[in-house]
Formats: C-alpha cells, structure tokens, sequence
C-alpha cells in the first residue's frame, strides 16, 4: 500500500483526535484508570499523539521517553495490556478507521509488549 | 486483496503446518503447558487446523464446539490468553508467513477475546 | 492450645456447615465461580467438609484426590486463590469462628498455594 | 495471650531484622523487584520497620502514609500481593519466628488486601 499508516489515519489531526479518544478510554476503564489517577492528562494526551504520528510515518516529534523507560518499573499486567489494546480499538471504531488501519496499528501496539509488560 | 487468507497461508497443508507448529510452542510454553496436560494432542492439532481453515477462507471442516462453549468454565487469564497470541505469531514467523498475514490473523485472534478470557 | 481445631470449628456439623457456606461463597464470587460451572455441587461440599475433618484434626474422612492432583492443569491464577481464601474468611465470619481460628485456618489454607495456583 | 506480638517478634531490634530481610526477599523475588527499581532501599526498610513496630504494639513511630494512600495508582496485582507474603512468611521463617506468631502476622497483612490490591 502506497500510502502511509498515518496519511490513511488522518495525518496530525486524526491522529490527534484518535489518541484523545485513547486517552479518555483509558480513564473510564476500571482495569486500568488508577494508573492514571495522578497524571497529567493534556500533557499524556500530547505524548500519546506525538508517539503515534512518529511511529505511523508522519514527522518526528516525539520527545518522550522510549517505551522500555516510560513503563520500566510499573509491573503492567497483561490484562492491563489488554485493556490497552481494548481502548485502542474503541477509539479506532469511534474514528470510523478502517479494519485494514486497525490490524497495523493492533499489530504495532502488540509488537510492543516486550517493553511494556512485566519489565 | 484479492487472494484469501487460506491461500496466502499456504492452504491446508501450510496451515496444517502452522496449527502442528501453534500446539508445539503451547506445550513448551509454561504461561499455558499445564493447560494441556491431560489433553489428546494429535486430536487438538486436528481441531486447530479444521478451525483455521474453516475460518480463512478454506473448506468448511470445522466440527469442534464455538470457542465460547470450548473454553467456558477454563477461567482463562490475559496472561494466558497472550501466551496463545505470542506462540501464534511465533509459529507463523517459523513459517514465513509474511507480516500483512501475521496482522490479519493477530487481529482474528484478538477478536475472539470476549468469549476465550474469564469466560 | 489443647482443643484441636476440629472443636473449636464446632466439629463435623460446624465444619460442614462452614465449607457449605463457603462454596455458596464460591458460586456467588464473580472471580471464580466459572469454575464451578459444570460442576457436582454436593459432591464438592462434601469433599470441602471431609478434607477440612481430616485436616484439622477429625477422623480421617477424605477420600478425595490430594491438592496437587485435585486442581492440576486448571492453571488457577493467583486471583483465583485470593478469591477462595476470601471466601474462606467470609464464611468462617458468617459462622462465628473466632480471630484465632481464622488465623490458623489462613495460615494452612495460604501454605497449600504451591499445590494450587499455577500448577 | 498476655505477650503482645510486638515482643514475641524480638522487640524494636527482632522487627527490624525481620523487615530488613523481608525488603531484600522482595528485591531479589521476580514478580516485584521491579516495583522497587528506582526506590530508596534504606528509607523503605526504615518505614517497613517503625509500620510493623507501630502495628504489633510497639512505640507509635509510623509516620508513612496509610496502606491506601501507599498504593494508590499503582495497580498492585493479586500475584504481586502474593508474592509480598511470600517474603514475609519466608523472612519470618529465616529468622525463626514460632508458627503462632506467622498466622499473626500473615492474617494482619491478608487483612490489608482492599487497601493494596488494584486501589
């Protein structure tokens, strides 16, 4: 396929709106919204948007930490890996992204999970 | 895309091959192993490619129960439930299954979450 | 303490009482009663009331499997675990078992985990 | 038992060996060490201690936070808890605590699950 994951994702602006999405699934999921309970949520909801526009083909503007650093400590269990990918594909279906889009971007956030789970 | 994803999987025999590879990486995996302890392989590694091929694209042979009534009462957790996905892409990167495949059946799989974990 | 356990739990009618209220516990808890689905009630709580005998300090009534055996490849998660011992302490509040008691029946409930959970 | 738990555990200094190696137990157990990556070790053997001091009737020398707000955020897993007990029991072991006084304190700690597990 010719075009990039994150042209057919909306480019910055449906990216930044999926993520947004993400982000408030997040919050309202009882396996994981304690995660979050002290965070900054505008500056996660920014973090969460510029990771995924660097990482689907748009411009490098992630400054975050790498996803080993950014989880390293927190004993995430699978089952709030899940819930993770659960609200990833809510909010895709939300945004009206496509089934081809959404096994990329599952495939994507799945590949991660070395550095994310248990690490 | 025109071919479907029975085809593109190598048909019966490459799925056979993968199912028998899947079963394989299940029974050294210690997430899930005990799991099978007293199960009839050759007759699970049957199930999983009739399943498989029935599901892709290939003849109708499956027989076996829903996955709903095959793991209701299991109990399973996301741990196990990602032990499953982990020995799946592990089986097909063993098989050459190329990365479009491997995303759309991770994404197959992961579909079925809601009637396999906790059920 | 010169009382076996077995009184103090108010012996065979107490104790079969307490593992009776206890498996109701387990039929109603939401973490594990899946388990239970295509099981023999009954047969369960008599085989909870017999062990427990035996294992305080009664007559030697179990018949049953030994505790590796009897839950071997179920491949019960630690939640699950913590479920029954809640259970477990629930019922023996319900049934007016004293603190001191209930440290003891915890106390050998929690030392069968390596019999049980993961196995 | 006219003794007070305090005591049989070997007073001020019997505690603080115990909670000593019960935070090493917990560095080197795989399931939590990495919960403990970037804490201050010597600060969290100090504050195990004066709790446990505090709570089995010694001097009120806690000055923590509560069990709730402790663990709040942090999506502590029922196998985590777990292996929290675990540590105990074996540190309690390893510095030859009687059987009475283990069922004491493992009940203690059990009591304290809502406030640690998924808060």
């Amino acid at each position: 396929m010719s075009t990039s994951l994150f042209e057919r994702l909306g480019g910055n602006d449906g990216i930044t709106r999926l993520t947004s999405d993400l982000v408030d699934n997040h919050l309202a999921n009882p396996t994981i919204a304690t995660r979050f309970a002290k965070g900054n949520i505008p500056a996660l909801k920014q973090a969460a948007a510029s990771f995924m526009i660097s990482g689907t083909g748009g411009d490098n503007v992630y400054k975050g930490k790498d996803m080993l650093a950014a989880h390293k400590g927190m004993n995430i269990a699978a089952a709030e890996f899940m819930a993770v990918l659960d609200d990833a594909l809510d909010a895709m279906t939300k945004n009206d992204v496509g089934q081809r889009e959404q096994e990329e971007v599952l495939f994507v956030l799945y590949s991660m999970r070395a550095n994310i789970v248990r690490v």
